[in-house]
């Protein structure tokens, strides 16, 4: 299977990360993690990019937070799918990541999630490589029959709680 | 190769959705166009979603304006990946519709492109069916460079231009 | 009487949708609580809805974050009065619920309350009920004066406190 | 039937309004239009509306900009259903108003539609007047499939054009 | 001298008003402070208005948050002078207050001042009732003065600390 | 009668602020109108406003826009009422001029009015003068009476056009 | 005297761009214009910022719009000083580009004006060369005082004309 | 070496504005800090500015929040450059501070930072005073060094820990 790349602007963004790193390996995707800065790794980030695909890499998930550049620096470094995770801040909320990752010019799109919605970035992955993965599509299925079963007793036990 | 269905919630907002159909016919990816609305036609969108991987699809783009619910009603019915465009609108700009696109909740994921971004959303589709289509990929890269070379002939241009 | 049914997207909503519970048991409301998400049971979701007014149930108030599409999706499946609660989150403070569950396109009405704002929603189902049940008519008008006396009385406080 | 009361706060949200009168006319709906405003014939504005319940009204709809005090302002003279419509103007899209009409305390709630959602306040009107009125439940029925086949031929016709 | 009305739609207002309160008291300015809501004692707050001129008030200063319609209902009720402070409150940090109390309609003004902005209400109070009030005009000065110095013993104070 | 004083910060300013100098005149209140920047010829402003009091102003009007620091550097150097008007611009509406001119520090008051606000701006300059002035009071309560009948003919005219 | 670089993303831009260029054209500023794109042509930016120090550039302009990375991608390829202009464009009014612009990490310092502030941006370069450029000094100093007298005519003209 | 003044509105901006300090202090920049109010010293704040080239100043910075006038008022009263820090404040988030910085007329630049950007307010002094520092551009380029070595050794840390 191809390998998912979890790149963040800076390690502050790591708590907010962690929660996709753990969706990744609860499907069994092969992934590396790493920090590399639009701004201050930029030569290693854009080389690590233009290797991913020959390394196989076949998705790359980018967060970061204020002016969210990370995501579309590599977005314009690669034509593998890229997506990306604008992390919140204390001052805006990260309406400042949000619009900085997602209003990307014509020709270099990036798949943008919510804000600090890491969970999501790596179920678009899973989805993203089971394409041509069946397995991998079948646990998908099961994870959302799984999410589907559980609001299913939510709604049970509430429904019994204010029935009383 | 695997389809892109491109739904739309409303045929007003087909100025803009035009700008993707055009790049999918310009990467030559097979697709077919629909008008769905997440509340005028939630049924039948739901039918159409829940067959799309039986019928072909790789790959959904959803666009909508004002309260944007189609991609997330369209992601929920389906584990393909799904991209969302939000439509802009007179008063609000589209940031009702892009945060109504985007803030989706953990386990159902939209990727989202900018506000209008029809071609983007295209180039994303083309970049994730790109990983299981070497030619597809190899047609990328190749719209990659002459995006590339256009905007390097327009510096020669302009700096030519200025430099009088 | 005819029933309201409260539906909430997520139980992590109950904090602030009890608040609203707690109105109808004064009013003397019959009602249902449920858990359905737009997202994760909408089939569910839909199929409670379509049977709602069969069941008894009069108006539907319906409570989500984020993306909030749980009312529009509601008020698709039914031509009952739907009540929409955006509820707030960290990052946005809500304004992302707001723009999600008010700005519905025009033949499918949310009827919206401010942001966690459960108790108005309560308030607006028994002023609906009331139209045809002069018992919770003259209740609402009872609740009314008292809260007209309590804003009175606060006044007659705070006027001699200050006047000293 | 009750009838609906349409008040708005200026003459100048008329071209908005009438959109809302029209739908109203369409189910039958009796109804009087008139413009009372928050602070200009504050006076009469309560008058009417603290009669309006003995005067046969079910419903009121209250359309105006900016600082929209005039949902609330009725919203306070009554128990009444209110329905509020935020106007939108040049400079700021409508925002202020809708934050004017939707942000109601706690007790006094307005039933807030989308900016210049005219036509959906009087649906949601429709909706409520319909709980006790049999043939106009039976209109919005088919009012909804109306729009229903409609945007199911605008798919048909859509889907066609770009199958070519 | 002419009396300032401090008015506050709710007791929840009461710790941002104090520190208005405290200013009037330091000018020495004769003050009554009501609780009147525009939506829950309308009637009782447009009585007290409408009085206030023959009752010796000069400026009236009204508080209020969310959908702050008070400082207009007030301003549709008197010509006196009226300012209005928009208080904050969690989800929206004071944003639709301010724009319900200033986004006014031509003929009725309200002199807003900054979000939980009590003290400079006060201040401005003092300075509309200064211009017939020579005794409070000298006291304006003085306070200014003070404020002057105050800010200059800082710069001393903060220059020399950062001079080591 | 003390004077008002009309501050634009750009000739630009002057169709919004000719609206406020109609109002003026139409009260026949005497006034000087005048272009200075904060940012152009501060030390010109600050020498005008510090004589204003002496030379017979009682209340200064500002208006401009953008980064609007005109009224808070006028209120600054005087303690008389000074009345802001945020000027709409193209690109953000008039939210910078609005935030910039009412968010003033404690102890330098700026009585702001709705973006564009004009009108009211000379209303309530008004009103502060009527305090001393009751020929003024006596006009300011004229023109509310023709205001409201006109509001009133109004609503006779568009309810007797609905009613047919 | 060092040269300035105006870098621009698009030559959709150039509108906006050119009132700058024509501002340093005005100080007699040596220039050079380019576009090159963040995403389109990042290689070529980075290779001409990483060398400009060398070939005699001593401030770089920056002009893009929406997901405005220009800036921020030149400013992270050298130590001199960097200038954002956000460019606006008609969705989102240039908030988009301002926040992506300015909200720079620590470390990588952006200098950004005003949306669309082409003009400043020129005016500020001007200001940074001229502290070891004394004509250039008192060029500015002559164009300051030229705007001086320029809005002092212009106050002459306008206090006259309503003085009648 | 030309000195940097440090000036803020209010001691309370002072714990941001620290972290600024810092950064001069560590490349060995000479600096002053101050406190001049825009609106509470606004005639020494002036007076400071306009002899602060003759007193050796080559730069000069300025923080403020809410109707952050400050750096404006500086930016009127020289021909240096003058670097603007919008301090956030807890209802606004800081945009309020950012606008009124940023949004600067035409002539009267204001190099705007991020909110709450202090550091990166000093490493763009540097910058600017460095054109003519050769030991600062030096330092400089030393200080993006250690970054750049301590975001590497950061990925190298993260990419570790993770690939276990």
């Amino acid at each position: 299977m191809k390998k998912v790349a979890v790149i963040m602007g800076s390690d502050s963004d790591l708590p907010i990360v962690e929660r996709g790193i753990a969706v990744l390996k609860d499907y069994g995707i092969p992934h590396e993690v790493h920090i590399y800065s639009a701004h201050r790794s930029p030569v290693e980030c854009r080389e690590f990019v233009t290797g991913a695909k020959a390394n196989g890499f076949g998705v790359i998930i980018a967060a970061a937070g204020m002016a969210a550049h990370l995501a579309g620096a590599i977005a314009a470094a690669t034509t593998l799918p890229v997506i990306g995770i604008p992390i919140s801040s204390k001052n805006t909320g990260g309406i400042d990541a949000l619009l900085s990752t997602v209003q990307m010019p014509s020709g270099i799109p990036v798949a943008t999630v919510a804000i600090d919605g890491a969970a999501n970035a790596a179920h678009l992955a899973a989805e993203i490589l089971a394409l041509s993965e069946p397995d991998l599509a079948a646990r998908l299925e099961e994870v959302r029959s799984a999410s589907h079963e559980k609001v299913l007793a939510k709604d049970r036990e509430i429904s019994a709680r204010f029935a009383d």
